[in-house]
């Protein structure tokens, strides 16, 4: 969007591209998961880029309103023209496709794909799947699923939106008690869709059976109005979402037919009589899990585009004190610590990205289990999970961050595209379970690991290194640092903090405290363990990924970019444990030393990625590296620019120069 | 703004407010500086917040044009009344006027009073001050000084823009050579301001003479258009700052008057010849310590705001699984990794307030000393206030989003108004020297401690811990862990990871490295080196104090809150040197015994800082705790709320829901 055009490309950036030891095309296909996935991926971004349709002048210069109604525009040209296109069922076409088309712009019309039309497809019974879902899949109705709350989150239980059963009008009566009670956050719910599956408790015969899900009805189909006894609307500005009316709803004894609870595992029959079914509630974990790996993934991407941008930019900016007098002044790349800035943004990046690959394996391998019943390997998983999420999330708003801070002044600009991949990636931390909350159910499991290592149960894989006693500290002195040795450094570090931890809960257990008081007395080291633990697995799916290139020059520069990881998580997190002074030294050492081993690859390793500039929106991050004459061109289009004296000097700057009064306007 | 009317307070705030175990009011004087301050503090916010000249919608809801256009008004409107009050002669009154009637709006003015009026106090002759600082002063003119340029930042002999003499006029052709040679930056550059001041490199007879400044004239005095050859604008939205016009700027060989160049230090005389005075370079330090101990100030006042607002939340919010069946959930106060979360910002906000006093206390000592030639304690106050630069603005915005996410999805509001304290204070992270090479410069500085050490030469005070020699490592094992203890334990650390890389660094001169590369490749780790040193210094500042507290009861929180601030720097600064595992045992048990110990006064250190509503603009932050009604009331009023049916609808989602293609529209 940004940079139709690539003109002559700046000879700072080829020269670094020359610099690559490796075939960077073979490790974007390793990154895409093969040489078919790199190919239908490019076909379809060739797609969007061709068509004039979604051509639009940056989305930075629009108001909020403007990025709304466009996103909406653009969500709904992207639904038909993967219709056309007979790709609406194939998951990998549509996500790229709507990610070039969208770039980091989140649709309004987002959660029917990713939570109404599944909740419709796993909640209803056969005849209401028959009634919505066909509407709902062929877009008839748009919808969202409302269940937080003003007042309430995480706690599911705390809903206090009421589905009252009114046996004579055979109908529920919706309502919002209280102010709290309002819905808020689901987006699209403001102004896009008509429709909304409302979680609501679910009131019959005088007893209340917990919360339930409800079809309701926001909006007229042919005028889109507001149906009576709905007030909804937007919830206003964020941080970044600008594309999206997350919005609120209060329901003021809204009734609907009885037949729009969802009935897969619960009825009402018309008498007001309620029915539980038997459930398999283990089967929402499911979904769970995969989203959280997505999650984790995104966070990956999130870092691609920043350190693509900034390294690109560390390229071709030169900063500082010149080396002799008249020579010209140093890149930001040649400084050590902008090279540690960035590579290790790079290293997290790529531990990320194979991390969510593994854990999303892992659910495609569990699922199926789960579904026959077999739920053994849930509980790592889940565990696993939400670890990773709250992990993937920190990690991918810090590097972006760490990134657009490395861009100086520019990586505060909008043109630098930076600031929007901050303020898209950093709500992960707190969406789909805030990332303490994560940390601390992946520290309930990993304590009850010990427990069961100490009954001498067996551990699933990724838990089998916890056992109930310490083991000795691997040595770090001596041979050289491998990635192994490093990598087992990390694990016995989990394990120690883990069962010091572990120790302190059962003492308090021992002292007669609360599960919950004791488990609340350990919660803030806790957490530390959680990250630990996931970091080991982040750096295991990275190594294991570095070994599996066939290529062994991409087998090579993966392996010391995953040594750089390693490295930078003991040193970082040799405060928890206890490192010695001079293990401490070899491997800021060793730290020194892939720095400039892979300072030649920094510009490889990110473009590997292979990010196309429509997706990266980014005036300094261009693949010409023309950044200078594309940020004047760029600042000249800002709305202010619209003329050469701005209004506010005839209503005010003009009166105050002249000395007169303000007050008299 | 936001809450213009304290309604009746939520008793869950009350509770807490009653639990505090010191008078909070006493408090209040000491960190503004005496109850003289803080009455009159009070008393210029009851100014503002009672004018109706000040009053407006929330800003959030506006563009960045109509914010733009609002701060102007809002900012000479600001001068007026200070001069009806005859107030501008009065530093702290003229502060706090700005700060209340524009709260975290940077003013598009700011940089006429802090730069322009200040440039031309200090490089214009005498007969130049007679000609254009009254007309400055009295806002005849508005001013900025511009000497930043696309491509060149820090290096200011990079400097492109030429100003070339022409005998034969006598006049000046400014030039801009090159697109990297435009002016980028400057605050009001872009629409506000008439006049600049301009860095360019001197041409005359031949030779160039290197960057001097000039008065160059930007717009018409009446019509304010742009002059023939002056090409300038606005450089486009940023992360934050939107209510400036930060700009650019292009000469096309623009003529200005001999008379023009800024001739305090240097002449130019009509037939050319270039006459240098001697001037005193040190003077400008001055400005720049001052400047810096302004940013750590602001940085504290940042996390002052952020933690009002995340403390009071997490006071009303409730959240997660309830203790009991039927009892409400939790308040997140309640939760131990949420005090720690919440409470370690704290601790850094009061750290870094006090240590940014103590830094402008030495500027003031030491400028006397150094206007008279005195100029030996200037290495170790440029070095301090360097590194306290960074580490003040890099914890600043760490902790502002530390609180923000401690806010949950409403810290992702712009109703929390914390987004906006981020994006404020988040680029001075950037500006006024980027953070690492802020560190470095102070590294470069401890280097030379340690070198004078050596060589038996005494220290400034707050080097004087550098040693050429190691010292042993204090026992945190045995007796309490007292401040004074956790100090020297930091002191000893800092002092060690100096010696480490003073080592090294010698060891590459040994090898007959050049001593620039040498200091390259200890760069990555003296930056950490200059972080421990400057910690050690806001610790130090933090405990002092608390110490001089006159009330027993607030030199004792005040001295648990430094408590919890020094292990929590011991415990996350562990990895860097060697501590035992008991030893981190102790310190982690401490702060758990800490967190206990202050929760009962989390909110009263918060409201210690006695910031009004105005100024928090938070709907979550408010200070009656009436959180949600505010919030919906808030939320009504997004523009996108203006109609039911949203225009998007007709202009898209009617056709698309009836299945006719997009296309066509």
């Amino acid at each position: 969007m940004t940079n139709p055009v690539v003109q002559k490309v700046n000879p700072m950036l080829t020269e670094e591209r020359a610099k690559a030891s490796f075939p960077v095309e073979e490790l974007t296909y390793i990154l895409d998961g093969g040489k078919f996935n790199t190919e239908k991926r490019r076909e379809i971004e060739e797609l969007v880029t061709k068509d004039p349709n979604f051509e639009h002048p940056p989305i930075q210069f629009m108001t909020r309103e403007q990025q709304y109604s466009l996103a909406v525009k653009k969500a709904l040209l992207v639904q038909q023209r993967l219709k056309e296109l007979d790709m609406l069922d194939d998951p990998y076409a549509s996500y790229f496709f709507r990610r070039i088309a969208m770039p980091r712009e989140v649709s309004p019309i987002g959660l029917h794909w990713v939570m109404f039309v599944p909740t419709l497809m796993g909640q209803c019974s056969d005849e209401q799947r028959e009634r919505w879902l066909q509407r709902a899949l062929n877009y008839e109705i748009i919808g969202t699923y409302a269940q937080t709350e003003m007042g309430h989150g995480t706690f599911l239980r705390g809903i206090e939106t009421t589905a009252t059963y009114d046996p004579s009008s055979q109908q529920f009566v919706l309502h919002s008690p209280t102010t709290t009670s309002i819905k808020w956050w689901p987006g699209g719910l403001g102004k896009t869709c008509n429709y909304a599956v409302v979680v609501a408790q679910l009131h019959t015969q005088g007893r209340c059976h917990g919360v339930h899900m409800f079809l309701v009805q926001l909006r007229d189909e042919s005028t889109h109005r507001s149906l009576p006894g709905v007030v909804c609307g937007d919830i206003g500005p964020k941080m970044g979402y600008h594309t999206i009316d997350n919005g609120f709803l209060q329901l003021n004894s809204v009734r609907i037919p009885r037949e729009n609870m969802l009935m897969r595992n619960a009825e009402v029959q018309p008498d007001g009589t309620y029915i539980r079914r038997v459930s398999n509630e283990k089967l929402t974990y499911g979904t769970m899990v995969f989203v959280r790996s997505l999650i984790v993934s995104d966070a990956a991407r999130g870092i691609s585009e920043a350190a693509t941008i900034a390294v690109r930019y560390a390229c071709v900016r030169r900063q500082g004190e010149p080396s002799s007098p008249g020579a010209p002044e140093p890149r930001l790349l040649d400084y050590p610590v902008h090279q540690y800035r960035l590579l290790t943004c790079v290293a997290n990046c790529y531990g990320l990205w194979f991390a969510s690959e593994v854990l999303r394996d892992l659910y495609f391998t569990v699922q199926p289990d789960v579904l026959e019943g077999r739920t053994e390997r849930l509980p790592e998983t889940h565990a696993l999970s939400a670890g990773l999420k709250a992990v993937g999330s920190n990690r991918g708003a810090a590097c972006v961050e760490e990134c657009r801070r490395c861009c100086g002044g520019f990586g505060f600009s909008e043109a630098s595209g930076l600031p929007k991949i901050y303020n898209d990636i950093n709500p992960a931390c707190t969406y789909e379970g805030e990332n303490t909350v994560m940390l601390l159910q992946t520290g309930r499991h990993l304590l009850k690991c010990v427990e069961r290592a100490r009954r001498g149960e067996q551990l699933a894989p990724s838990d089998a290194y916890i056992r109930s006693r310490p083991t000795p500290q691997p040595k770090l002195a001596g041979g050289p640092l491998t990635a192994d040795l490093l990598l087992g450094w990390l694990r016995w570090r989990s394990l120690s903090m883990l069962l010091e931890v572990s120790g302190r809960f059962n003492s308090f257990i021992e002292q007669r405290q609360a599960w919950a008081d004791a488990f609340q007395a350990v919660s803030r080291r806790l957490t530390r363990c959680a990250e630990a633990h996931c970091i080991l697995y982040v750096g295991q799916a990275f190594l294991d990924s570095a070994k599996a290139a066939e290529n062994p020059k991409i087998c090579g520069v993966l392996t010391s970019l995953c040594r750089l990881f390693l490295l930078n998580e003991v040193v970082s997190g040799a405060g928890d444990v206890q490192l010695s002074r001079s293990d401490l030294a070899r491997c800021q050492d060793a730290i020194d030393s892939l720095l400039t081993e892979l300072r030649p690859n920094a510009v490889a390793l990110v473009e590997a990625f292979d990010l196309p500039d429509r997706m990266l929106c980014s005036v300094i991050g261009r693949y010409d590296g023309q950044v200078y004459e594309a940020m004047l061109q760029w600042a000249r289009q800002s709305p202010l620019n619209a003329t050469d004296v701005h209004e506010s000097y005839e209503l005010y700057t003009r009166q105050f120069l002249a000395g007169r009064s303000l007050a008299k306007l």
